[in-house]
């Protein structure tokens, strides 16, 4: 089946088919998003798109990415910073994107720091498409697509691969988009980390929940290992626990060199380096993390393309 | 009369000629100001252009709404925001715009927090054109225009018609425009508000001042509630302060169906809902609150397209 | 000898030949530089070009220079703001610039309070181009550059021309790429200010530091002061401080009007009137402020072209 929808809140609930049609467009992108000064040919429908990046969350990254996605689209698009949260203080994000619509914007890309407040924007904007770009600990679909098309590139399919994520993995929509996407294409997650750090195995489909990540790593198809939020260490206690926290969880040069070959490594960024990852495993070209950034553009100028195409959200009756 | 002017700083000392004549060229962008995508064709005069978004004081709004404008007509500009007002500590405003100048800059969109300083850089900057966006409690000229262009499009004109606003009129740059564009096109304005809220009517031309919201409501022609800013409200007193305001001066759902069917009811966003303007009537379709925000696309595509065409106010002798 | 350098770290180091190419080139951009709206033919060369600003220091004179510069020369661009270095927090500089060389970025144009950053950046970046646009107390060599094209417009050429800068010089990258500049092509350099914001000669080549100011102005081709950085005056002591810099080293109008008729005036900008120099003597026309404005869009061009002409850093082994 096709991609369809009228926007992309998350992976979760997509089958097979329309992940595996966001990916075949992410793939035809490949050349573009690693290529300085690409410029697409401006199609119809790509001319008719005005984008706004509605980024109410720090982020450079992710900001950055989708505007050069939609720079070599050709889209109109324009951003709307950090300074935007307070700036729009006193008014519901709802009333902020009706505005903007009435200015004939139809694509926000939001990045929120509450969960489902991307979802509560399309439902109450018909005739938009909303991407969510990260949404509190709920979801980042663009991310985890990201991350599948990393694989898919190397290995033809996921069907029967298993992957460990290590980290906070119970705040994590990095973790939690890339899970329900294994599923969707036949793949499982073995999510690992401090036990207060993880989830229930309940709502990550196909996952196993485990607390010893040597174990884990044994046989794993690819590893992805999350950023620990340097805010979770407590004042004071902060050095003696990213250490532990590097012994017991981090993907220090012993562990690397002890994967099987092929086995792939990521990690989202940004890097704690010698916390969750070595710095010298970034370093050894041995991980997937540049790759996972042009594929990060990739996505964006695909997902951006396919709503282009897909009929909007149908105007509600009143 | 043609609007010839280098500038447009204020509505105040316009003729109907001129604003009709702005307000001609806005209906011409009326497709593109709500389109998503839309390139004009590139004329020789906006090619001729090079704009600064100033925007020296929070403004998420007004700035899209221009650099959407801008996009559009295809205009070199570039904005700076509101980490400018720190930057550039130490160097006046005529300095900055100096600098600008010499880079090619030639025209400055301009949103400050002094009455006033749009006016003193036209004065400063010979060969520029200057557009406020609004100054202090000054005016804020493309926000009258976008009102008067909503009323025009259903009247067909001005002329008798009796527009009622309500709210911090005293303070509000958004009602002295208004004020200023209803009389020169031969409406008058019936201003209402708590009575230390409210200005004498000298210098607000045509205009009457009560402080019963219902006396004046009936067989008004429009009624425009301003956004009350809550930094008035005391602390403390707040939650009941602001239910009191909304009895006595909230465009209740009770008050608007009391309305003539054919009033027209505007506020230039962001709303307090339930405060000054029940969320209620946003949502029911029964306001002008989404055209007047494609209204002000419109109005500033066609500021832009005039000031292009005209004249820039003449180097001055040493 | 061209110009052929991967990167434009300073003037340190550079020769007569290389630095001439850069200003002949800037020369050929001078009506660009000074032009609303211009577009050049958007060569080949730039055509493969994708240029991040990195402004982590507040900058709005130089980010606004190089971003027309880049829009001018239709280079696809992007700008990452002050809000970037509490955004990028934890993650190296280095890693910051490897995931937007990811995503095809391939110029960085790096203003950073730390010297030498830029430097380590072009070191870690192979296949990048790394321009300097300010780093701490280190180098801006694009300010430097359109230093000299002022003067060279106005002189031909430098050799044998005096020169003095007169502020706080032991803190001044603009100083410092200017006298390595001046050195090059045959000029030399009279530094002059208070004695504890004066540097040993060591270091600045050609240059002699004296402390009398009105001697230092006695028959120079130019004269060059610098910004007073208010943070250096102690609180409480402002006034009086700043009234004393002004009559020991400020560019009074009694001063100037002593200076040879043809002594070129240069200020880099932002000025503090009345303190380094008086606002009379900028409003007066001697000046060459707003000539250095143009030259360093101009300059700025050039670098740009030049480098997009080059060969990038070779890639480096493992």
């Amino acid at each position: 089946m096709r991609f369809r929808r009228p926007h992309l809140l998350g992976l979760a609930g997509l089958d097979a088919g329309e992940i595996g049609d966001l990916l075949d467009r992410a793939e035809s992108s490949w050349e573009a998003a690693g290529t300085a000064g690409w410029r697409a040919k401006r199609t119809p429908a790509i001319a008719r798109l005005s984008v706004v990046n509605l980024i109410l969350e720090p982020s450079t990254r992710t900001r950055c990415s989708f505007e050069i996605a939609e720079e070599r689209l050709g889209a109109e698009h324009l951003s709307v910073g950090n300074e935007g949260l307070s700036l729009i203080k006193g008014e519901t994000l709802s009333d902020t994107g009706r505005t903007l619509q009435a200015m004939g914007v139809n694509v926000f890309v939001v990045r929120h720091p509450e969960v489902g407040a991307p979802a509560r924007l399309a439902d109450e904007l018909p005739g938009a498409h909303v991407v969510n770009a990260g949404d509190g600990t709920g979801e980042h679909p663009t991310q985890g697509l990201l991350d599948l098309l990393v694989m898919r590139r190397r290995w033809g399919e996921l069907e029967g691969r298993r992957i460990v994520i290590v980290g906070d993995v119970l705040h994590s929509r990095v973790a939690r988009s890339a899970v329900h996407g294994f599923h969707a294409l036949g793949g499982s997650a073995t999510l690992c980390g401090p036990r207060h750090l993880l989830p229930e195995a309940v709502g990550w489909p196909g996952a196993t929940v485990v607390e010893d990540l040597d174990g884990a790593l044994e046989d794993a198809d690819a590893v992805m290992t999350l950023r620990i939020q340097r805010e979770r260490f407590v004042a004071g206690e902060a050095v003696p626990d990213r250490a532990a926290y590097r012994q017991k969880f981090g993907l220090t040069r012993e562990r690397v060199e002890r994967l099987r070959e092929d086995t792939l490594v990521l990690h989202p960024g940004p890097f704690n380096r010698d916390v969750e990852i070595d710095g010298e495993v970034i370093d050894s070209g041995r991980t997937e993390v540049w790759t996972q950034v042009r594929a990060g553009v990739a996505v964006r100028m695909a997902v951006l393309s396919v709503l282009a195409e897909a009929d909007p959200a149908p105007e509600k009756g009143p």
